[in-house]
């Protein structure tokens, strides 16, 4: 008898999530799953409280007026701002990034302090902070704002000009230079790094290559998908074919900008992606 | 006979246009204004033109209700991809910031060939070309999509860590460098450095100290401030009060944002900001 077939929502500001919603894809071979990407408005990092709520709010009734089952909200700043506000607005399950996050450092740190790099937006809102706190952990919060744009840009160590990415590379350095001066101030010892970003595992290489050799490195999106598997008593992945083609993608800017952007997030070509209309 | 005080509506996408209105306050010392920051949707620099039209036109309408006699669009984007959607949609005359900065260059560059610096969606609108062609110039637009990110954190010259003030610099070098090749390959020899966003004025120090001395650098605020003061019919200005206390401030995201960033533009604090929302 085949399981009838769950179909997920997943929410991000713009490009981001899509690292998330690859893991999905990998993790949960027998799913289905809708992607909005909030283009028109991103990045959400820098803005308040209240327009990250009211436009996660829009985003997440669209997915379940479209059949979501199930919400992941794969963006960090709308976790951390709005994962309240969106639980109040919908009637299906939603789980966000950060809770899975901090479970996955708890599982791993020895020293119990983690070094949080994230945006403004997710730094202010000290969500980390507060997961961390609950589960006996310290965290760090480290607030990168330039890594976002240059991700976008692709100034990473896929850029055919090692001169670009060498200028992300000096800008990480002085963001691990702020973060290793203020744990010394306030005598802590991170061994643990999460990725407070779904845009920042396209950093992770460079990452590897800046942190001491004893530090992990987590990123939230596989930590999430299989917390996704188990809440759904989804069957584990038999085989490694996570097309896009089980996807309905829609974005609320250019869809031509979401296509050539968004293959790099999600590691393979997106063909067909919608443009909706939030009224924004 | 003293003249009826006119009110001059000005819109951004955030902040960069109160470089625009710190000039215009200069040169018209009896206008009232009202200055628009759609920062809850910014950055308009790299969304398309119908998301940008839409937004602008938003604005436009709200400042005409609020009693505007006159809009100046002290956003580059939003001149390059709105401003006939904006013309269409309010009865007051409306000035971009393309054309005055198209016909300061025209006055000064003896070769013809004119450097745009701007953002993604500036330079792929092609305003400043086609605005330069007219004036029988030739423009080589060269995207600068990282400079309003290190604008906003600060990483200028006035950033108190000289490491990162480099990092902008050296952004600003592989910019000029990929320009540069780019004018040789045409067989341009532009004489004159349009700065096409209103963010690029904080960077002006740092960019004298990078290009040939020959090269002069304009930035459209302040031609823009004379010719709405010309066709006006304003009086010059005869002192230098530049007060703040005669514009009134609308913000569509965090007010407390807006004054800190904004005062920086404005280079005097910014004392009371309303928060409005446009339904985005």
């Amino acid at each position: 008898m085949s399981q009838p077939v769950v179909r997920i929502g997943v929410f991000d500001s713009g490009f981001g999530g899509l690292t998330v919603l690859r893991a999905l894809l990998e993790q949960l071979p027998a799913a289905e799953f809708c992607y909005l990407g909030d283009s028109a408005r991103l990045p959400y990092g820098s803005k308040s409280r209240e327009t990250v709520a009211r436009y996660a709010v829009e985003s997440a009734r669209l997915l379940e007026s479209d059949g979501a089952q199930y919400l992941v909200i794969a963006c960090n700043t709308a976790s951390a701002l709005a994962l309240d506000a969106i639980r109040e607005s919908v009637r299906v399950p939603v789980l966000g990034v950060i809770e899975t996050g901090a479970d996955s450092a708890a599982a791993v740190s020895v020293s119990r302090d983690v070094l949080v790099l994230a945006t403004d937006a997710t730094v202010q809102s000290h969500a980390y902070g507060a997961a961390c706190a609950e589960r006996g952990m310290r965290a760090l919060e480290q607030a990168c704002p330039l890594l976002v744009p240059l991700i976008e840009e692709g100034w990473t160590t896929a850029n055919p000009d090692p001169e670009r990415s060498a200028v992300t590379r000096r800008v990480l350095q002085l963001y691990l230079a702020e973060a290793a001066a203020r744990a010394a101030d306030a005598g802590m010892t991170p061994d643990t790094l999460l990725l407070g970003c779904t845009h920042y595992p396209l950093l992770r290489d460079m990452l590897g290559s800046l942190v001491p050799a004893n530090m992990r490195i987590l990123d939230s999106a596989q930590t999430t998908a299989r917390r996704v598997q188990r809440e759904l008593g989804a069957p584990a992945a038999s085989s490694s074919s996570a097309s896009s083609r089980r996807c309905r993608f829609l974005a609320t800017d250019s869809v031509e900008k979401f296509q050539s952007l968004g293959s790099r997030f999600l590691g393979q070509p997106i063909r067909e992606v919608e443009h909706i209309d939030l009224g924004g």
